[in-house]
């Protein structure tokens, strides 16, 4: 292959993805490895890059990394930038990893309606890759903890986060809603879970919609093996409630959601987005590699 | 002691409590055991009661029962009858343990605004012993599933659960909200719960909401060791706000509650309650033997 222009590294809480890009900002190969930051013990995360790069260590090209790598309990911590933030706020707050030629691309932090603190690690490059800095967009990153962000002329403005994921995962391995059994097709969307978004979409008090999970199966009117697709669909279509609001309520036009993922998730957030009349956009599958690839260009890493 | 009139049993999950009540209906004697419905192996229920009366065994008095007991998973299943429901129509529910000369309670069963179900099974009987003839009040019992309910002459017009103790406890457990840490003295209801409930009265999303444990922490502005009295501040705040708006939309007086509980977790209601303007009442503490005593006398069970 041509030579590359730069190594691209997505690096989480349970994994780690490299890439190498060419001169366009187009990935041509990739590789991931189990070494997310909750797996690499004792701060040992120059050997876990050697590791993740292989023979790519020999590759002259610029590092730059982005997500919990730069957390407090990554390698070293990165700052968080305040909203509303520019790919020049980015790039002044890049934080060095001496010993390893590589970059880390900070996080971001805003304040809600009530003050309270809202921070995402990683996201910011994925919106700096999936939005051009000619477009305004309201966005949503499916996931453990969801993030929706206002995004215009490639400027974040502002974001905030719901931690549907992280629900959905203890509210079935550890409450009574627990999965009772399970569905033939787990890819499939099934109709328990359109039937669990218009729930979520109309309920004023999720706390309260989700204790359907144990009446609709009480009563027969839900099979125990969809309560986890009906459940889904319930913390799903709240999300949406509740995002859409929070949009609207800052004057940002919430017809149109840019869904940033290709995983199962992300179709579900499709399938939910189309109930709510909302029109969708899928953004770029390689979001990440394409943001670590303009901060470099805008921060001059690219040679 | 002089002859008892009853020996009532609240019977649910965890624990079972009989009482001894006397002519008047007040409480002479209690006793309890660790033989809720999940540790009676077996179904073996018949030796459980046993070991609960244990010398009360000899006592000819009726006995009648409440709770989980009388569910699909309990002794046998005593049905679930529509609210609105009175007296008679709890006495005509009841359920019949031949081979024990005991009857059980029926659970209550109403529909929410979406059509879904709600269920209540023990609570009930709790307010009918909580909540005079001639009274209407709106109540909260506080648990696991809190539930509310408007009461008026006698009849549980409607209610709503909320499943704010079961989410406090898996988030505190099983999420990356949980406890870093121990406070001093946990029976002391300390800032950081009524920042939380500050925060819950006022959140559009709880998913969002108890995100601030995260940030808050990471911000420096909420102690680790904080976390759990916000969180448990910022889910009774939700619930709160969710069921002063449930009774508001169907015309029932909201600017008065009725705790009925006597534990930590109502003291923390009443703070809660204060904190959002209303207007407290504590509940009988014996409310579940009063009910039962309530019913029994109406059933015609009292010699």
């Amino acid at each position: 292959m041509s030579a590359s222009t730069l190594i691209a590294i997505d690096w989480g809480t349970t994994s780690a993805r490299a890439y190498r890009l060419d001169a366009r900002g187009d990935v041509r190969d990739e590789r991931s490895a189990a070494l997310g930051i909750s797996q690499v013990v004792g701060g040992r995360y120059h050997e876990a890059l050697a590791t993740l790069l292989g023979d790519w260590r020999a590759d002259p090209a610029p590092r730059l990394a982005c997500g919990m790598i730069g957390s407090r309990q990554g390698w070293i911590e990165a700052p968080y930038v305040a909203c509303p933030a520019s790919l020049d706020t980015l790039v002044a707050g890049l934080a060095p990893v001496r010993e390893a030629t590589l970059s880390i691309v900070p996080g971001l932090i805003t304040r809600d309606r009530s003050g309270t603190p809202d921070v995402m690690r990683g996201e910011e490059t994925q919106l700096v890759g999936a939005v051009a800095a000619n477009e305004t967009v309201l966005a949503v990153l499916p996931g453990t903890h969801s993030k929706w962000a206002h995004v215009e002329h490639g400027r974040v403005i502002d974001f905030t986060t719901y931690m549907t994921g992280e629900l959905y995962g203890v509210l079935l391995a550890h409450s009574i809603l627990g999965r009772m059994g399970t569905r033939a097709d787990a890819s499939m969307i099934g109709s328990a879970f359109t039937r669990g978004v218009e729930r979520g979409l109309g309920t004023e008090s999720v706390t309260h919609a989700i204790f359907g999970a144990r009446t609709l199966v009480l009563t027969g009117a839900l099979p125990s093996n969809d309560v986890d697709d009906w459940l889904s669909g319930v913390l799903i279509g709240d999300e949406i409630r509740a995002a859409l609001a929070w949009s609207t309520d800052r004057g940002t036009d919430a017809s149109r959601v840019r869904i940033i993922g290709d995983d199962r998730l992300a179709a579900r957030y499709e399938t939910a987005l189309a109930q709510a009349g909302v029109a969708i956009e899928r953004g770029d599958r390689h979001a990440a590699a394409r943001g670590l690839w303009r901060i470099a260009r805008q921060a001059g890493l690219l040679h």
